[in-house]
């Protein structure tokens, strides 16, 4: 027992720090290392094939809606970067030029993509004549570039794999729906598989995508109280095809132009399991998701019949479940800290013992509850106990959603709140920019979005106290 | 039937300017356009779906065989690149270099990675320790970029593709084994799954991969007669690892150096699966990785019953085949032919006679036979087929192997054969870059590699006329 101990003791607890805490378990669950390129991560196995599940699901939802992965340049050539003002003017301060190949200065420079709507817009350019090509739904999985200054493991590096969705239509109606549909089937994705309740809504102007019409938005919250953009879905207009020149023949013989969006999730979504999910043991990992769903250990392995019997289970369950069995020759109490800190859902333990009675014990990662099952039924009672986790994880979730959000009914509490409180908050807002940024300057809170479901507060701005418009959800973001 | 003309007309005869026919193909498949980058390729959803599949099929030999993915920065700082001398002289004069971000200069400059040995080295020398820790058997999905002055579609690209794979084990036999093992694996896959013959060897150490000790390769003849080097494994022995500083406690507590392997398959091989199987009329796709396997064209598709027939097939069929219906109003005829073009391995027609005789009509893309076939034994009918398809295929290419394969005996059939004949050439060598160097300059053929199976041909270096090492098979290159 000593080795457990030891390795607990060697995680910070979450409520003393939190950020310690965060990149402890990081590194310690091996989902991360440092490399020797400052602000770039490595992704390790563990922490990759965590990414592998989530695009094996999420590709799949894509290509049901009719979406075509396609692969377009890493480089962008200066002047399509600068073609749209707003788009270059939010992301050429962070972008990575490459000015040489070999020893030769290149004549015009080459961006690493941030993101490619540019290249996207030009390739539909060459390849969109009437309205029969349209629409065209493509989606591209890579990585993508931006130099930030702070740098945190998944939530903000720079480079970070991402999908990122480019879309044409024939009308604004059709971008629209396809817009809202993908931040649907982003919400759904949090909600039902990662186990993380979202708030939907639109961000701000100001807080909006470079080049974007409108920004739809997933917001979640962390354990810390901090917000986390989890997921955004753009409609463009017209604005792209226009200034990329993208014109197709209409059903009325006219020439037009398609109407545009873009939406997409990155592997920031790793941090955010960890953060909403994660405790003082280390990670727990959402059924759906998890490299390894159940995790066999042996009791008492020396003895005759227990290894023979937990491969037999092995054998039986590998097509169904992530399945793993660790028979090496570290104890079973290192075994379940190790598996603990990996935040695998489900933990079986076989010895002699069960094996007389014809059962085995499932202990669940979240609540540490151990429960005797027959191994007749096993296939079955794992499936239950996954289910559970998934619920139970959720539930923990939204309660904390639900308790740490705060109504502010005017400016004092919105202060108080934002100081005093973490968690996220609920306020009427005129409408106005200036309210926005004096919010923010004095409280440090940024307006996370405005939320679908709108409730009526108030009929005053919190800040200025004119005429509210909407109800925003506000918080200190990561 | 007009439509049908004009689409085929399109292209140009293979036999006529086969560069052109290669591009015509590319194009008029779908497989690529090309981007506003000079020589980075856009790989359209057609193309990209068959790396999906090819991706699919690979990731999941190399996890049965222990190997976990992971992702590792796109950028190498420079003093990372240089401290292998060999690798870095191969790699240098072509690699992008990133100066600047935002407006900012780097103080040191980064490459886009060429190939990840370096940060693969650098990361093993972070996370070894024990003979415990090892083997590492690492695995990526992503982009390189070289920058080449001249480019084609798949076969050379400034940005392509690949996976590359990255071990280090204890022992070199274990490094080797799995050096081996990995070219092993390749060359089932060009045989068994692409149906393209390939000739297993060594490379010379002229040819072999900058900082390996030796470079496996598999290599296939193309339709015009060059060769392509399909994929490469290598054998680094402790090279690497020396210069990386990856030490590790071996089993007798002394500190030892691990040996270590690379492996990598890129998108050349579509450019590889067009110019062993494509025809005059387009692609011939195998049915391994085809986006389509079966394309259903309703025959009078107006006709009462034959539309709802067709999407019963579909239907019934569509959770064991890759398989969709054209259902467009374009003509049967436009139809044969597009599809065709795209390189679909079964075309299924039914029309109203087809159905009252239970029955559709099933046409091979390579060979263009037509079968009747009733609908009651379809799913079978429709396995065999395209296993008829993937044997003839690689019987076609097998005998173009065999045909196109010379032995030269002597400097003048080697010139002769080189220069006139379209093909491979087996010659004795004595073992010397004298010899090597000068074929190349003479007869523009380069050594392709020394196949493991070796035949006597003579005792006499077909160059110089002194004594033979080995048989080397010859050939010109992509």
């Amino acid at each position: 027992m000593g080795k457990q101990e030891k390795f607990v003791e060697e995680i910070t607890s979450m409520n003393e720090d939190f950020a310690k805490w965060y990149t402890d378990i990081v590194k310690k669950a091996e989902l991360m290392d440092y490399s020797s390129v400052k602000g770039c991560m490595i992704i390790r196995p563990y922490g990759y094939a965590i990414w592998e599940n989530i695009q094996r699901i999420l590709d799949q939802k894509f290509k049901e809606l009719g979406h075509e992965n396609i692969a377009l340049p890493l480089f962008i050539p200066e002047n399509l970067l600068q073609k749209e003002k707003d788009h270059v003017d939010g992301f050429a301060p962070e972008v990575a030029w490459v000015t040489h190949c070999g020893d030769e200065k290149l004549q015009e420079r080459l961006c690493v993509r941030p993101t490619s709507e540019t290249l996207f817009c030009d390739h539909f350019a060459n390849i969109v004549q009437s309205w029969r090509d349209l629409p065209k739904l493509y989606n591209q999985w890579c990585s993508v570039v931006r130099w930030e200054k702070t740098t945190r493991p998944f939530l903000r590096s720079v480079e970070f794999y991402w999908q990122e969705g480019h879309t044409i239509h024939e009308t604004p109606n059709e971008a629209q729906q396809e817009t809202e549909q993908m931040l649907n089937l982003y919400a759904d994705f949090f909600e039902n598989y990662l186990a993380i309740p979202v708030i939907k809504g639109k961000k701000t102007e100001k807080e909006k995508f470079s080049g974007a019409k409108e920004t739809l938005t997933v917001e979640a919250l962390m354990y810390d109280g901090k917000a986390l953009q989890s997921a955004t879905s753009h409609y463009f207009g017209d604005n792209f095809s226009k200034v990329f020149n993208i014109k197709f023949q209409d059903r009325n013989n006219q020439i037009s132009y398609p109407y545009g969006t873009s939406w997409g999730l990155s592997t920031r979504v790793i941090g955010g399991i960890i953060m909403v999910h994660g405790d003082d043991s280390g990670l727990i990992l959402p059924p759906s998701v998890a490299p390894i769903q159940v995790i066999i250990i042996p009791i008492a392995a020396h003895k005759d019949g227990v290894l023979s019997k937990a491969r037999e289970i092995l054998e039986k369950l590998k097509g169904k479940f992530r399945i793993q069995i660790d028979n090496s020759d570290q104890s079973p109490g290192w075994k379940f800290s190790q598996y603990e800190m990996k935040g695998v859902p489900l933990r079986l333990e076989i010895g002699p013992r069960d094996i007389e009675n014809n059962q085995c014990v499932l202990v669940r990662r979240n609540s540490r509850e151990k429960a005797s099952t027959s191994l007749t039924n096993l296939e079955q009672a794992i499936e239950e106990n996954l289910e559970i986790v998934r619920s139970d994880i959720y539930k923990t979730a939204k309660n904390r959603l639900t308790k740490m959000t705060y109504t502010a009914q005017n400016k004092e509490e919105l202060i108080k709140f934002s100081t005093k409180n973490q968690g996220l908050i609920k306020a009427m807002w005129c409408g106005d920019l200036a309210c926005e940024d004096a919010i923010k300057e004095e409280t440090g809170a940024s307006f996370r979005c405005i939320p679908f479901e709108q409730e009526h507060l108030s009929d005053k701005c919190v800040y200025c106290g004119k005429n509210a418009k909407h109800m925003a959800i506000l918080g200190k973001a990561y």
